[in-house]
């Protein structure tokens, strides 16, 4: 038996977690089950109406069940043994039925089907990006999508061409944050997928940890809006002599290093707007007392609550600094921070965001050499 | 009673015709449908499996097979209205129904439970964006998918807002050939909703007319054919001053005219590569004889096949060589034709394609003058 929450899972744990598991669970993943419960729960309260689309063993559905206050959960997924499992599982925990839909279909049918949710969770194996215009659909004005990616290495750079073909931008390995430009890729290409249909998806939270991303986004409907959402893709400039970057839009590409002259590289098109909206994080912070979070998930937020006050594009982090800027004497990252008033990411151990400019963390770096 | 091809409609129609009729059917659209039919019978010839996912009246359905020996058709409409009425003519018209399918319900939701069509046809009213995804999926490797777009408008760039929304490309009013931008950027979008699934969407045929844009596509299977096929997404710079063009990737994207050191204007992303397959032109025009085709067909036909022997990115046009080149005395197409060797175009009455470079074209015009 295993415990997730306030569930509890009949299931045998192979060495490996693998998708060819007869029904699929990953124990790695509770914090994205605990964090898509969180944003759910400080987002819209109790009462969600909540879509798994690729529940898998369901233990997502019932989690915003018994733990979210969820008053109906819509789950489906393909697998009819997953399904069987799902229905057990219900009947263990004395589910309320008329709470929950169960579906075993194609997910991107079952998205267009229906109607009115407060949040959809997209979660597939690997890429989402087969079910990102189906998981838009169903959810409400206002409410919330929430997509899972595990093809991270595609995304931040390890299969440029694939991240080209599959998401239309060209990551960044190059660059010290490359999981964040992938990020980044990853909220351009659902807001991509929105816009085209009128909608904005609207990023508000994410995250990367181990090998998964997530992005939660809050829709609202209408061309105006959606224009004023996509204002904020462009490309990323990167220089990797002085670790110059910046944002910018297609007509300010430049290929010269504004610094040291040396050759530009870029990444887009992305997401050149902000990671995390600080009232959301407020929230969740007070949402998490209520919730049965794993220790690791109660981390990843405090690290990211404090991130998200320098809600800069792009990090440093101590290792570039020190090949690439020639510091052989590094602070340790609790100087640096205090050097630049900076705060840690959650992306890297030893990565920091600062609100300096770039030419002044220079001055300050060669003042430490 | 009206009659097309070798289909008899007992349809009234009314003052203008307008989506709002109880079941649509648009006269002027006939060479939509004559063309869907000849480049399918050119293509895969007889015995087609047929798709008709927003098929309305249903003429094409029955075309397809009283005219094009179409083995199966697949009808659809998510009108109810509409699907009485083609029932009632597939029994006018004493069709074998074990060769038809109807269906009665959201097309993107059917294109996603059907496969193995040798033809799709993707014909809504206004932009086809919202079935782009789903209408690529049952196509079989080697089939065809053919696109209609009746938002020309918003992709020749007299809504640029709307087309950076919906298609994720800029157009450009500002040239003449801003049609075949359009056009170009309507190709590079199913292009990349194929890429993103693996798909390579090969462009075969394309043409404008009246108020719509038709795209026809090989499906074709795999990331290395997607990859090959993205190579030819790209930008087109333009020079408002002297007529200078020229398709770019984003890397060569230039703001100075190399020619006149004008201020370059650009478009994109868009495809770059061919709108034509020669070798299927050379089937439509043998398959032509074979079909009961319209007058405005034949015609359209005709001045591709020509037009085709000239792929260039982008044409010129008399106006628009004489007023930003400032020739007084133009002289006739037929005249203007022989001196760069030219084609007509079929986009515009006054405009053709040549082979030329546009400096040599430059010269030959100041010889002119
Ligand atoms: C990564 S697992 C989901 C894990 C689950 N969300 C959780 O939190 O434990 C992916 C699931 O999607 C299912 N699946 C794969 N393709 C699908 C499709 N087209 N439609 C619905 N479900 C699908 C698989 O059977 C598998 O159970
Ligand atoms: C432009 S008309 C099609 C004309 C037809 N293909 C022809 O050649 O005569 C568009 C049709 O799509 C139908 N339609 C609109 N939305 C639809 C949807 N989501 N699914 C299926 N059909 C739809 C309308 O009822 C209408 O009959
Ligand atoms: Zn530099
Ligand atoms: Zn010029």
């Amino acid at each position: 038996m295993i415990k997730e929450g306030k569930v509890l899972l009949n299931i045998e744990l192979p060495q490996v977690v693998s998708s060819r598991m007869p029904v699929f669970y990953n124990p790695h993943m509770v914090v994205n089950r605990d964090i898509s419960l969180l944003v759910v729960y400080a987002f819209v309260g109790e009462g969600a109406i909540v879509c798994d689309p690729m529940g898998a063993s369901g233990v997502r559905s019932l989690r915003f069940l018994l733990e979210a206050g969820a008053s109906k959960v819509i789950y489906n997924d393909i697998n009819p043994r997953a399904v069987e499992e799902f229905k057990k599982l219900l009947k263990m925990h004395g589910v309320d039925e008329s709470k929950v839909q169960v579906h075993t279909e194609d997910a991107s049918i079952l998205l267009r089907r229906i109607r009115g949710c407060d949040y959809v969770d997209v979660d597939p194996f690997g890429s989402p990006i087969a079910f990102l215009e189906s998981g838009i659909l169903p959810v409400k004005r206002g409410g919330i999508l929430g997509v899972s990616a595990t093809d991270t290495a595609v995304l931040s750079g390890t299969y440029p061409q694939t991240c080209i073909r599959r998401y239309g931008s060209k990551p960044l390995l190059e660059a010290e944050f490359y999981h964040e430009i992938g990020i980044r890729i990853l909220l351009k290409k659902v807001i991509e997928e929105g816009a085209k249909m009128d909608f904005a998806l609207i990023p508000i939270f994410c995250y990367s940890y181990r090998h998964h991303f997530k992005a939660f986004f809050k829709k609202d409907v209408g061309a105006r809006k959606a224009d004023h959402l996509i204002k904020n893709i462009g490309y990323l400039i990167y220089c990797n002599s002085c670790l110059y970057r910046e944002g910018v839009s297609l007509e300010n590409l430049r290929s010269t290093c504004p610094i040291c002259e040396g050759k530009l590289l870029y990444a887009g098109p992305l997401w050149l707007g902000k990671l995390w909206d600080e009232e959301l994080l407020k929230s969740m912070l007070k949402a998490m007392e209520k919730l049965p979070l794993s220790r690791e998930t109660l981390k990843i937020i405090k690290k990211i609550s404090q991130e998200a006050k320098k809600q800069t594009i792009g990090f440093y982090t101590l290792s570039a600094i020190g090949e690439r800027l020639k510091v052989g004497n590094l602070p340790t990252l609790e100087r640096m921070l205090s050097l630049v008033q900076g705060k840690p990411t959650h992306f890297t151990g030893e990565g920091f965001r600062t609100l300096l400019s770039h030419r002044e963390l220079l001055k300050l770096v060669e003042s430490i050499k």
